[in-house]
């Protein structure tokens, strides 16, 4: 299962630039930025580690679906609709940076700069929610357009919609607490993580998979429940990493998310944990920088006052809920082996 | 026809609220911001003309079809798409107001304000696109939950999106034209006409309402180019009454397209006309004011210099080939009629 997340790869990419020819055509016809926004968006949304699409192949595999066209058209539909939600998340976070490459509202950015635009930084934050609002329509006429039976065509397309909704309404709590004057509370957390996060992330492309792999109702409920649980596992684990390693592991640059103040559980238990103790460390968090030496001092303090040890319980209680969740399926002993490959992998990921 | 594009604005509000009740509960139930969200879009998309969605019932009605509850659901997700699409255009044109009440991403910023929130500003216009993103998902989901023939609902589907994706690709070439160093040409004008205005004000909701009446593909490829056709016809009246008319006929501050420099027809026609002759109302065109005399001054010289009947010609030309293209559709006297009836509103609409 670990491996067959990897192995779709190939697949996933052909079939976002075989969406982007078949269904975006028409509407590249337009003008100009048409085919420019096709090419840029094939570019974004091959270039992510296309875990959310792998997961809808894997869990099909698992169930017996053999990959094929519609499969991965599905998946890498997944892909763009995870596009549209980053190119739209880059512009509310300002993050000019996405995969080691520009986000789509600096690209823009950039050109309306180099072509003496006027206000050339709201052109590209215009120009990038238009991007956005595209990649959404595209991934949704690309399912609606699946050579499959209409009824179960028309169950994908709820299920997505239905779902990022969800996202939508999680990211606008998320925004919320990255302005608001007091901090969320763990339980607004978690449902930032539950929904944002672990629904999109596990959720949604193993309900996909499930779905189009004929799977009941039942069936696919319980991998939604079961996918949730991951999700937030995934997000906790993130927001480690995300504070003890190394820039070259993470790929940001280490201890950015103490200077951006990013509102996580590790925060919240470390402000209640040692924020009265020690005011100079829990100054670090949305602080203008972060020396190295700041930053192994912080470190330490999460390991000795116990945050990382309270986070591991709450990861070893989330996934003890999983393994109830999969008792509700019928599965044979392969299908949990490789279930229960997915929840190792993922509380253990180390990058 | 003309009294039933006002005669269903009850139903398609009640429609609206429905959806909103209905499919957009689940999401609602995420946080405090998913009902309050669901407020603010139902009040948003009520508040408007209804035009659209009004057209997909006269269409349907026009070819026999008794309007119900699935065809008003249709009309009240094409507003809901409209809803999006304003509340993403308001940010990107920082326009506060929108049908004589705060834009959405305003209400945000004002709540945020309020609210003690850090760089509420950013905050409004982030909240914003998170409301865009869920009004189009929840129009997406209503119409793909329609208790119709799937097959149908698939093809609903496909046709919004794939026509809302070119929206958004013309809506990049306006956002472009706004901020370039140099003027769009009148193709570039027209061809954002066609497709951010025409085809999505006219086309596709007749295309809804016939393919929601069982009509053939020819009969809905025939709407879809008299639509469009109508759309052009549509915005360079809507620009004419932009320049012409008074604070009270157009609901917003007389000569504000002047000042805002809105890439028109009207503009750009009357600059190579005047332009180089009158280089003081040529300056009014981005001004910070307009005094009313210089308005006044500016509207003889658009009727002296003949740019109003130069787009006179051009509007007569534009019907002319409608009128055409109703020729390929089998329609009895009174459909022809019907049609007429809107193409003459239409062409001489003053509000």
């Amino acid at each position: 299962m670990i491996a067959s997340l990897t192995a779709h790869r190939q697949g996933i990419s052909d079939a976002i630039r075989d969406i982007a020819a078949q269904y975006g055509s028409a509407a590249a016809q337009v003008n100009d930025w048409g085919p420019d926004l096709l090419d840029r968006l094939v570019d974004f949304a091959t270039a992510g580690k296309l875990i959310r699409g792998s997961l809808v192949v894997a869990t099909a595999s698992l169930f017996g679906t053999r990959p094929d066209e519609s499969l991965y058209t599905i998946a890498a539909a997944l892909e763009l609709v995870q596009s549209f939600l980053l190119i739209h998340d880059d512009i509310m976070d300002q993050d000019p940076v996405r995969r080691g490459k520009q986000a789509i509202y600096t690209q823009y950015q950039n050109r309306g700069q180099a072509e003496d635009y006027r206000d050339w930084t709201r052109f590209g934050e215009s120009m990038g929610i238009c991007a956005g609002d595209v990649a959404i329509l595209l991934a949704i006429e690309a399912v609606a357009s699946l050579p499959v039976e209409p009824a179960k065509g028309l169950q994908l397309v709820r299920l997505i919609s239905a779902e990022i909704s969800k996202v939508g309404i999680a990211q606008m709590a998320d925004v919320a607490n990255g302005h608001r004057p007091n901090d969320a509370s763990a339980d607004e957390i978690v449902s930032v993580y539950r929904y944002k996060t672990g629904r999109y992330t596990f959720s949604l492309p193993m309900m996909l998979g499930a779905l189009y792999a004929g799977q009941s109702e039942a069936a696919v409920d319980a991998l939604s429940e079961w996918g949730e649980l991951q999700g937030v596992v995934f997000q906790i684990r993130d927001d480690q990493l995300g504070v003890m390693s190394e820039t070259e592991e993470i790929g940001k640059p280490a201890g950015s998310d103490i200077t951006s103040d990013k509102q996580t559980l590790h925060r919240l238990e470390f402000l209640a944990r040692c924020g009265a103790d020690q005011p100079g460390l829990a100054e670090l968090f949305g602080s203008d920088s972060i020396a190295s030496e700041e930053l192994d001092t912080l470190r330490s303090a999460m390991q000795t006052s116990g945050v990382l040890d309270a986070l591991e319980r709450r990861v070893r209680s989330l996934r003890a809920k999983a393994a109830e969740v999969i008792q509700k399926l019928d599965l044979t002993s392969a299908q949990r082996e490789a279930l229960a490959e997915i929840d190792a992998f993922n509380a253990e990921r180390s990058v």
